[in-house]
């Protein structure tokens, strides 16, 4: 079978899983010219007040109401398995559809609670969707490769089995790049994940599928990675060993209160008695100080960002200033180092470990990946003074932040308020703290792009060959 | 200059640094015969009282002495001086010697302190012991390569910096192996560091230099290291860059006061702001359980211990079930595996660090390096493989502690009681755990070999080549 027969057969049976009455009516199906779907939920009229109340009820309120016998666990997770249906039709956002599963899972749960008037833990009935790369035994977890269709996993990534035995509920897997190293979801497997909120830009990667799922409002709460303290022992990798620069998951949702609860039932369930690398580090409730001293990036120094973000950027500090923190300038000193250490690090087995999974059906390398095609393995040796390389920048990027005294450092997550398919052309405004292995969170600020109100870029020289492309792209 | 020659005048300028008035006189000198030398500071009527007072008093105390302003800063200082001037004359522990520097600072220290009736820090004014491999400003670090001699350091570890913004007076730096990658303190610089209980025996290593100081008596309270949690930025090491296998300091010292001591006050002082490689954990006071159930390693089933460790561990046991303790058998499963991923780890840049460090001065490889002369570089993608393998080893590691619900293991340090110099074949017992990442201590059980009481070997088959080596020699 060549690689396109498996990717089709793969689409389709993945298409043919989502049962009958969820396959969105013909009449009703927005046409590929409509870019924003994201009323769809609630203007469509095929999804009723409970269920757009459900899938609108944040997760703490959606367990109490479980936890209460308000709602059953059964019909909260009907309603978003319909809405996850839909999410997937409109944006290609899935890779495996578990619906089935869930329901059962669900109706157990449900009994479990009739019968005993308790829960089964801190999830209790909660659907939570799952990026690709976590195993989910019967399931497969092909992160975008041919090779990996119909490899159905026999064991259970660890944070998976941990959020079963909180009682969450598995329905869906959400769709990746090619082995998550593209900054867009797209894969020759299930193609690619678009963003509901404008059908023509991307909905970002390697999360993306995750995303947009959540964009759509057809999940709450579900689990992102990305190259950086949550467990993630037996999930998928397209680098698997590479460990200079570490792997994180961590949660994704629409609210602040959905990020904490599922961050502190994590902590909680001690998930450093399962993975190895993670530290017995218990929850600890933080009072925050009453003002931040907060240094802005404005400017990486290498791609300037685009006048949408720039104004974002302005507003946000303003905001910041007059509920009364400190504001300071962030020099980005070190960043085309960092950037270029990360880019380095990525291709040091000379691209094998992609070539590997490539391999077996014949799949081509894509152009995204061009960097891993062309690779020269390093030798442990360079690999060690890479290395090296990497703790001197650190340190000088730890330092700088303690002279500065600061708090946390206020940056654009990209230099784009949105990107066109196919176009995402940097990822350094997150990449160097992949290698400075910081914590960091991505929020909604509240502006938009308004093509008057923003203009165009300053009248300066773009700060290097990627700048100049995006601008041109931009603009 | 021949490396031969460069390592003879450091020798030679290293013993000149100690001032005459202690140079042991040869009248009072042990003979080469006299193995034990661990009584030359009471016995040989060299020190007086105060400086036997002071050398005999655990840090906790040294400290509120100074504090209360009993002792001088000073007169302490110059007492562990001395010892450690007659440790490095009958054992070959030091590497560099600060006397001049260390009891300047103590002068300053105490000055302070009546000046302004208060202390530093809280190590304010107490002698510590540096493992060699940590940076001092103006001084050596060689790690045992002549290519390193005359090469003093322009900046201070982060340990460092944190010791002396502590209060600390440091005094000695302390001899190691080539590269800190043999079992014995011995290197082509400064030559054998021998314990000075028995001089026919090895001090150990790579911290021999400061185990030899501390047992001596000439030190309180050292630092040395190993392949596992405190700031470690800025030493120097023999494999540079290498980061499969964890390296970590420590403290060494005669009780456990002084390691609580030392542990609590390097925490508090928030190592992370100043080493991007710690996490900000904060010291907490943690209460042991009334009794604990612990697992006993008695055999690792590739090297048998020796008959005396043999009957320490079975009388160790014993006092602890008399205390109430739960005692289960731990089964090595995986050992094999895991002394297989580090000694692969260690050469896996193919021995180019240690080569890189020997030829400038044309510096042989030691015979025990012989693993690093032989070794054959592997390609990124080959390590990448070999910490997949880890992690596996590592997962099963952990699975089998939490199934048995121990809460410790108990297992020898090493096969021995002691290693005739040059015979030390086994670092297996430690070894695995430095693979695991798992904290240990080692610590005397008081129990003491004895050739009547021990007798020999119990009647069975050698495990492992390895094994049937050390039972021979150890007969």
């Amino acid at each position: 079978m060549t690689w396109e027969t498996i990717a089709a057969q793969k689409r389709q049976a993945l298409r043919a899983s989502i049962p009958e009455e969820w396959v969105i009516p013909l009449d009703i199906l927005p046409p590929d010219t409509q870019l924003d779907v994201t009323n769809f939920l609630k203007q469509s009229g095929w999804f009723n007040k409970r269920e757009l109340e459900i899938t609108s009820t944040p997760a703490p309120q959606l367990l109490v109401n479980i936890a209460t016998g308000s709602w059953t666990s059964e019909e909260v997770t009907r309603a978003f398995c319909k809405a996850a249906a839909a999410a997937h039709q409109l944006t290609n956002c899935l890779s495996e559809i578990l619906f089935d599963k869930a329901i059962a899972r669900a109706r157990e749960l449900d009994e479990y609670h009739r019968t005993t008037g308790r829960t089964k833990g801190p999830f209790h009935g909660l659907p939570i969707s799952i990026k690709d790369n976590f195993n989910i035994i019967g399931h497969d977890s092909t992160v975008g490769f041919t090779s990996l269709v119909n490899d159905p996993a026999t064991y259970n990534s660890t944070l998976i089995d941990l959020l079963l035995d909180a009682g969450a509920v598995l329905y869906v897997k959400t769709n990746v790049p090619t082995a998550m190293m593209i900054a867009e979801s797209v894969n020759n497997v299930f193609g690619r994940t678009v963003n509901p909120r404008n059908r023509n830009l991307t909905s970002g990667g390697s999360s993306g599928g995750e995303s947009a799922l959540i964009a759509f409002g057809a999940s709450r709460l579900g689990v992102g990675t990305d190259i950086g303290r949550f467990p993630n022992f037996q999930t998928r990798s397209g680098l698997a060993g590479q460990e200079a620069v570490n792997s994180v998951n961590g949660p994704m949702a629409s609210t602040l209160s959905e990020i904490i609860l599922w961050a502190k039932t994590v902590v909680d369930q001690q998930p450093w008695i399962r993975d190895p690398k993670c530290l017995p580090i218990p929850w600890r409730t933080v009072t925050p100080k009453r003002t931040l001293k907060i240094a802005v990036l404005w400017n990486d120094g290498i791609v300037t960002p685009t006048p949408p973000v720039a104004r974002a950027l302005k507003e946000t500090v303003a905001k910041l200033q007059q509920a009364g923190h400190g504001i300071v300038d962030w020099k980005p000193t070190g960043h085309d180092k960092l950037l270029s250490i990360l880019g380095r690090m990525f291709v040091a087995d000379g691209g094998k470990s992609v070539a590997n999974l490539l391999e077996p059906t014949g799949e081509p390398f894509r152009p995204e990946m061009k960097a891993y095609a062309e690779a020269s393995e390093l030798g442990v040796h360079a690999m060690w003074q890479l290395q090296l390389e990497r703790n001197g920048v650190c340190k000088s990027y730890l330092d700088q932040w303690n002279e500065s005294g600061i708090d946390a450092i206020l940056c654009p997550t990209t230099p784009y308020s949105g990107v066109e398919n196919g176009k995402f052309g940097y990822v350094g405004y997150t990449g160097v703290f992949n290698v400075l292995d910081y914590p960091a969170v991505s929020f909604p600020c509240g502006v938009y792009a308004d093509k008057v109100i923003d203009g165009a870029y300053a009248d300066d020289e773009a700060l290097s060959a990627v700048d100049a492309q995006i601008r041109n792209d931009c603009e």
